[in-house]
């Protein structure tokens, strides 16, 4: 089966029946008629025509502006749409259908967007039902601010304003209002509002080659929804210098089109024509509304950004102006059930933006607190100077080893790495470590190595240290327990595991750390000395550094080496974490030799 | 300026900043911090986090996502979203920043996608986030089901799925859960949910060159959601194959991915990947729920279609199938204030279709009723027959004439379609028409017209019978007086203006009948005979129709023509609604000798 354009349909004859079967799966509310392929009414499933008690709104018109129509049925909106084929007014007898079916003894009000096809057969159709008794009447949408007034029949293009429409009668119907009053709010909204097209590229009708009408570089503007050209081709601009010529065009005192004046209160659709995504439609949002503001001298109360009126797959927005006035602004405010009608618009906007907050409290390091190595280091604060020392001379010593690992499993910068984060460290602690708070030391550990060390292994390094240093912070700073030294340990392998989504035998500096963390804890639990417990969870981190050769690779570049290599080789992440957390047991024993 | 791509936009560096600020403007609901360039958090309005009394669920990510994540804002779904650049993980600074911004005494949630800059960013604030006191839990999703399952660290991608996550554990939220509760809720709906994804385009980076990676007539399925290549190339197929094929992979057996068996009831997410207009969304929708149904024995109670988490400007959709138990579809079903989760989406599906209605009663024809000439005429009856057989007549000896005057005007077809349209009801009139019943009568002379005669002319001489038949019908039909015959006359021409978009001096078949009408309502009203003001009326139709010679062209092929031209020639329209008047009028005259 060919395709000439690229789209995800079956046969391009059932786009619309095809449409509707989605549309009603998706949305319990609606209902069809049991009329495919030529009665394509889409309505609401709890509305039941002759017993229904309020004033039937029905729309609809050519396919190919999802989710206009039928996208906008359901209560306080449209009580049915009438789909035609794409392009193409729908005939009388589904129009008929459609008014038969929600039309109760309020009469039906029927919403037409100016187009001859679309009057006639909808015209007809009206005729039609009141002859068979229903009350009808009809109001037809000209909201195209692209051209000038034209002469005769013609008029004005019925565009994405006819949204607003919609709303507007439907809201009046379901507050309980008579036809003729529901068919006058229609009447008036029509004449409050304009739109103007830009499209960067044509619509491709399903089955048909693209068309190549706009060629690179350019847009149109004051186009049409059914592919028709537009009124002036251009270079793209800016989207702020776009939107800026489309509201002049709107607002243009000279058309005079829509009665709007500085000091108005109006309301903006920025409506997408299919293919343009949310962020471009926000983004003409967020120029139109200042501009308006600034240039125009308007108070803009609501904005609805989406596809609300689209063209198939054409890339580019319109833009609708309406005047916002107190009742206009109830009736769009009001409640619908309609899936389609954008929710969250309503109310009073507070200030766009608001400050970024600072941290809760000064007992994370701040601008405002200056760090500094303490006068006089007690205990800890001099056993935690030995250890970081070792620990760091240790991983400067091993630089070539750990760059000669990485040079056959990896890109052969570990060892330059870790020893520029060891040097930092180093420089660092003599400068404003302040070693006598254990829990801000190993912070600042952290934000040392992050400091120096880019890519991943510094955020893993630095997410090692905060997670520590969360826990270590409630304990008393001056005496951390060795149970909550295992504590904090665990809880910075853990968060290593979570976030960077290693595990054990995964070949990482987790097969150092993860054995060690467990004979740690196991010694301590049994009853060791402390300095004896780390210096043989120590050995444990260099057996589990050395196991790494017989492991996978499951992470970064090493998963591209072949086994033969890996075999021969460490991972030099784990090596380097047995080589700093070993040297730190041992010099810890050597100095302070207890227990021996 | 020079783009590279065709986008709406300003500098392509500030695209994230623009879309927030038009987000803001659309949405009172929500606000940012004022932290741009670099804190770029979207966060609910009415949450300050101090004293925020629910768990805040926060999410992000690397931006060109839009809706997400910033679109799901709002109470019942995320407290803040936090922006990086285009498909960058944002810095460790914002992410605390939204974390201050909305974290109260009860926690925070963080929902990330599985990438290792989102992990290792969100990770690091998050620890950075519980060292300042704050109790955070994070969830990772990996819903992607198009990868065979990866060995180690890299594990599932993040794709469309997330959104149900959010939703379920923003739901469960603003029940007022625990921190331990809502991520568990959160961590049970990343393990029930499976995503593929299927693109006909590659997204195009703001101010990057357009991609050709994809040929013409080819597709990519399970591709990512930052333009990553896809598992396989292939040709474009049916939406039915591609939909099936997509089904089968996210519920295999083999990879086993999400725990649904048969008999499951579950979930269905059709996503848009930006550039997918809603028609060929909603298409895809409704093919996925008879597959899941008919071929995986699902029963689908949920079906969110539209665009939630997309990449760019990509064309294509990504489908998502979460196992629906009660629980979950609690969650989903729950209010949210969120602007872009879909509304209407929940309840009982009735029926798909309902029946075509019927005429609401039998007084206007339909298949059970078959009319028949009557074998007896009434005077008003023969009247009748006199005045169509001399319309019609009249009609088709100006046959020549009309084509003549509509080939210098128009397309020359004029007398051939309204003579074709004469000798239908010349011969309609002998087989059926119910001459007795005047309205009736008119009723099926426009449906004779409109059987034979194709374009505008049918259709518009239809909605002048039809208007005309309303009018009639409440009347006593074998005696309608001469003023309900001008009512009727005048309604004929008001659906003629209506729908039709002209008016006097449009030069158009309304310039014969509206100085008719005029001049018959005169002379009836002071008393004429009513065949007198009949022929008096119809000369007024000739003279009507003599003056749109002076009259400049309205609508139609007559406006292409030069205005010389058109001085000679008279609008063949109103010449032939002159003369059939006209005929008619003269015929009663002589027929029935009244008055003289």
């Amino acid at each position: 089966m060919a395709f000439e354009s690229k789209k995800l349909i079956n046969n391009p004859n059932d786009v619309v029946t095809e449409f509707i079967e989605g549309l009603v799966e998706t949305y319990p509310g609606l209902q069809y008629l049991d009329g495919f392929p030529e009665v394509k009414v889409v309505l609401r499933a709890d509305v039941v025509g002759p017993k229904y008690d309020k004033v039937a709104v029905i729309s609809g018109g050519g396919s190919g502006h999802e989710p206009a129509h039928a996208g906008f049925v359901g209560d306080g909106m449209l009580t049915a749409a009438i789909c035609g084929d794409i392009f193409a007014s729908p005939p009388v007898a589904s129009i008929l259908a459609g008014i038969r079916a929600v039309t109760g003894p309020m009469g039906c009000l029927l919403i037409v967007k100016n187009y001859t096809g679309d009057r006639l057969n909808f015209g007809l159709a009206a005729e039609e039902a009141k002859s068979e008794g229903y009350k009808v009447e009809m109001v037809i949408v000209g909201d195209d601010c692209a051209l000038p007034p034209p002469r005769g029949i013609a008029g004005r293009r019925g565009l994405a304003g006819t949204i607003l429409v919609h709303k507007i009668a439907g809201a009046a119907a379901a507050s309980g209002l008579s036809l003729s009053d529901v068919a006058a709010e229609a009447r008036h909204a029509c004449g409050i509002v304009g739109t103007m097209g830009v499209a960067l590229s044509v619509c491709t009708l399903p089955g048909q080659p693209k068309s190549d009408r706009l060629g690179p570089g350019k847009m149109e503007l004051g186009l049409g929804i059914h592919g028709e050209p537009g009124a002036i081709v251009a270079d793209i601009q800016p989207v702020d210098l776009v939107v800026s010529h489309v509201l002049n065009r709107i607002l243009s005192p000279e058309t005079d089109y829509v009665p709007i004046k500085r000091g108005s209160r109006v309301v903006l659709m920025i409506n997408g024509l299919g293919a343009t995504p949310v962020m471009e439609l926000m983004i003409a949002a967020g120029k139109a509304v200042p501009i308006l503001q600034l240039e125009h001298g308007l108070a803009v109360v609501r904005v609805y950004t989406g596809s609300f009126m689209t063209s198939l797959d054409m890339a580019g927005f319109s833009i609708s102006i309406m005047k916002a006035e107190q009742a206009i602004l109830q009736r769009l405010d009001a409640a619908t059930k309609a899936p389609h009608w954008p929710v969250g618009v309503d109310g009073d906007h507070p200030p766009a933006k608001i400050p970024v907050p600072v941290p809760p409290s000064l007992s994370t390091k701040s601008d405002e607190v200056v760090l500094s190595r303490p006068q006089q280091l007690n205990q800890q604060g001099r056993a935690l100077e030995v250890a970081i020392e070792a620990a760091t001379m240790a991983i400067i010593n091993l630089k070539d080893n750990l760059n000669d690992w990485d040079g056959k499993v990896g890109d052969g910068d570990c060892g330059s790495t870790m020893s520029r984060g060891a040097t930092a460290i180093q420089e660092d602690l003599k400068k404003y470590y302040p070693l006598n708070d254990a829990a801000e030391t190993i912070n600042e550990i952290g934000s040392s190595i992050r400091r120096v060390m880019g890519g991943t292994s510094g955020i893993i390094y630095d997410i090692f240290c905060k997670a520590a240093y969360a826990r270590l912070k409630p304990n008393n700073q001056s005496d951390i327990t060795p149970l909550q030294w295992a504590d904090a340990f665990e809880a910075a392998i853990g968060a290593v595991m979570l976030y960077g989504g290693a595990a054990a035998g995964y070949r990482t500096m987790l097969d150092a750390l993860i054995p060690a963390s467990t004979v740690l804890r196991e010694r301590l639990t049994i009853g060791d000395d402390p300095l004896d417990a780390f210096l043989i969870s120590s050995d444990a981190a260099i057996a589990g550094a050395e196991s790494t050769k017989q492991m996978e690779a499951q992470a970064g570049r090493s998963t591209y080496v072949s086994a033969d290599i890996l075999t021969s080789v460490p991972d030099p992440g784990a090596m380097a974490a047995a080589s700093w957390y070993h040297a730190a047991a041992v010099a810890l024993k050597d100095k302070f030799n207890a227990g021996s």
